[in-house]
C-alpha cells in the first residue's frame, strides 16, 4: 500500500488514526487535523485536536479521559483557581509545557505546520500530523446564548446552548499549506479516510478552507468516510444534540449525503446494514464494519478494514 | 510604633521582612522590593524577589530551598525539558500559575504595583508589598563572559562569570511609583530598615531609581541597615565572590560606607562587634545583634531588635 491521508477532528477521529498508525509504516500515514477549535488561552496558542492526535499517536494520551496526557498533574490549574484566575479550561501541567513550547516555536517564526512537526519529533510521533491550514479558521456557533467560539460552547458552556448555525470565521482568507497540497500531490497516494469525527464541528472546518474540497474531488486516490453516526446515535460529543437542533435527521445517511460530492465509498456500522441500499443510491459503494472502537484491537481492525475497502475501490476503478 | 518600611531583595531580605511581619500589625509594614532581577521567560513577566516576598509573607514558601513554594510540583519543567525547551529557570507548576495570572492582570492594564496588590490579596498577604518602580530597571552584569542580565548570571551561569561592574539599564527613565512616594510621605512613618540583602545586586537597583535616594535622605524617620556581611563573609549568594571581583573589602564596613549618605544607624552582627568603632566614625550609631537568621525565632528576634534600635535613634534625635 502507498500513502494514506486521514482527516480527523479530536478524540473520535484520533481513534481511527491510531488504528491506521498501527497497521501502516509511519512514513505512509498523514493525518490532516481540524484547527477550527484552536484558541488562545492565557496568551498561549492551544490546538486541542492537533494535541489529541499528538498525544494519541505518541501513546502519551490518557485513554480513560479520552483527552490530555496519562501522567498529567494539575498544580497549575489548582493554583490558578485559588488565585481567582480563569480555570474553566482543563490545562494540565505537562500539557501546558506543550503550549508554551509551541508558542516559542511560533514566536521564532515557524508556521503552525512547522511547529507541529517539531512537537511530533520531540514526542516521538513518526507519522505526519498536518494542521488543516496555517491560517486561523475559527469555528463559531450561533446559539440561543449568542455567538460562541467552539471552546466556549463545548468546554465553558458544556454544549448547553442551542445551536442555530455553525460558521467558520476567517475561512475565506485561509489558504492551504504547502504541506497539505504536497501530500495530496504524492504519486503514491492510495487513499483518503475521513475519520468518524463530527461532520459539522470537526470536518466542516477542513472543507471550509478554500481549495480543500477541490483536493478531495481532484485526487485520483479513493476517498472514503466512516460514519460517526451509528444506529441513529452519535458515538460521542455534541453531534447528536447539534444535529437535532440544526433540524437534521440523526442518521448515517445524513453524513453520506453531506460528503457525497467527494466520496468514493462510505463505511456504515454493522448495525446500520439496513441503510446500505439508501446510501448506495448516492452513487458509491458502501461497506459495513464494526466501527465502534472501544479497544486498541477495534481500532486496528477498523483501520485494516478501511484499507481493504480502499483497495477494493481502487481495483474496481482500474481500467 | 507607627509604620515601618523595609527595603528588600529576595531570600536574605525576606527573612527579616518575615520577622517584621510577625512583630508588627500587618497594616504597619510596607516592603519595597527590588525588581532589577525581573525578566521575561516564555513571554511571562517574572519578578523573583517580589515573589519570594509574597511566598514568604504568605508562608507558602519552601523554607528548605529558600525560594519558591513548599507544595510545588515540577511536571511543566520536566516536560519542557523532554520537549527540548528552555529549562534552566526552575519554574514550578504552582509558581507558573502566579506568573500567568500576573500577566493577565498586566495585560488588563494594571501597573506592576497594582498587580502585586491583587496577588498579595489572593495569597493572603496582608502587609503591603511594593515593587521599587513600575518601570523596568534591569540589573546588568559586565563580566568576563560579556554583559549578562541578573538571571542569566545568577541562575543560568550559576554566578561563575567574573563580574567587572554592575549597571542598571533603563534606570534613568524609571520613576518612583505613587505608592512608594505615598508610603514615605506617611505622617506615622517610624523607620526604614534596609534588610541584609546584597548591596550591589538587591539594594543598588532601588537606589538607582531617580528620586529614591532623596526619599531616604529626606525622610524624618530614622533609616537603618542590617549588614549582609558577617564576620567578613556573606551570608549567602554571590555577594562575597562579587565583592572580591569588584575589588571591595569583604567587610560590614564596606556596606556601612556604601549606605552612609542616608543612614541614621547600622546593625552589625555580634561577631563584628570589633568593627563598631570604625563604623561609628561614619557619623551614626551602631547596634550589634545576632543577625544570622536560621530559625523563625531568629527572624522575629532580629526584627524586634531593629524596631528597638529605631526607637532609640528617634528618642536620641528628639529635640
Amino acid at each position: 500500500m502507498g500513502h494514506i491521508i486521514a482527516l480527523s477532528g479530536g478524540v473520535g477521529g484520533a481513534k481511527l488514526a491510531f488504528g491506521l498508525s498501527k497497521v501502516l509504516p509511519p512514513e505512509d500515514l498523514s493525518v490532516i487535523v481540524n484547527t477550527g477549535d484552536d484558541f488562545e488561552h492565557f496568551g498561549l496558542p492551544i490546538s486541542p485536536d492537533i494535541d489529541t492526535l499528538l498525544y494519541t499517536l505518541s501513546e502519551l494520551n490518557d485513554p480513560g479521559k479520552g483527552w490530555g496526557r496519562a501522567d498529567e498533574t494539575w498544580s497549575f490549574l489548582e493554583t490558578m483557581k485559588a488565585l481567582g484566575g480563569e480555570a474553566w479550561f482543563m490545562l494540565g501541567d505537562r500539557d501546558l509545557a506543550l503550549h508554551v513550547f509551541r508558542k516559542t516555536l511560533l514566536n521564532a517564526g515557524m508556521t503552525l505546520t512547522e511547529a507541529v512537526a517539531v512537537l511530533s519529533e520531540r514526542l516521538g510521533v513518526r507519522q505526519t500530523v498536518l494542521p488543516m491550514s496555517n491560517d486561523p479558521v475559527q469555528t463559531m456557533l450561533d446559539t440561543d446564548q449568542g455567538l460562541l467560539s467552539f471552546q466556549h460552547y463545548f468546554v465553558r458552556e458544556r454544549t448547553k446552548p442551542k445551536v442555530k448555525s455553525v460558521s467558520f470565521s476567517s475561512s475565506d482568507a485561509a489558504t492551504l499549506s504547502t504541506e497539505v497540497r504536497d501530500v495530496f500531490a504524492r504519486g503514491d497516494l492510495d487513499g483518503v479516510v475521513v475519520c468518524p469525527s463530527n461532520p459539522f464541528l470537526s470536518i466542516d472546518p477542513l472543507l471550509a478552507v478554500p481549495g480543500f474540497q477541490a483536493l478531495l474531488k481532484g485526487t485520483l486516490a479513493p476517498v472514503i468516510a466512516v460514519s460517526p453516526i451509528v444506529g441513529g446515535q452519535a458515538i460521542k460529543g455534541p453531534t447528536a444534540k447539534m444535529m437535532e437542533e440544526l433540524g437534521l435527521e440523526l442518521s448515517a445517511m445524513t453524513v453520506a449525503e453531506k460528503y457525497k460530492e467527494f466520496l468514493d465509498g462510505f463505511v456504515l456500522d454493522e448495525v446500520d446494514a439496513g441503510l446500505e441500499e439508501e446510501v448506495v443510491s448516492l452513487g458509491f459503494p458502501v461497506a459495513t464494519f464494526q466501527t465502534v472502537m472501544k479497544t486498541e484491537e477495534d481500532r486496528t481492525q477498523l483501520a485494516r478494514a478501511c484499507l481493504g475497502f480502499l483497495k477494493e475501490i481502487s481495483a474496481s476503478q482500474a481500467p
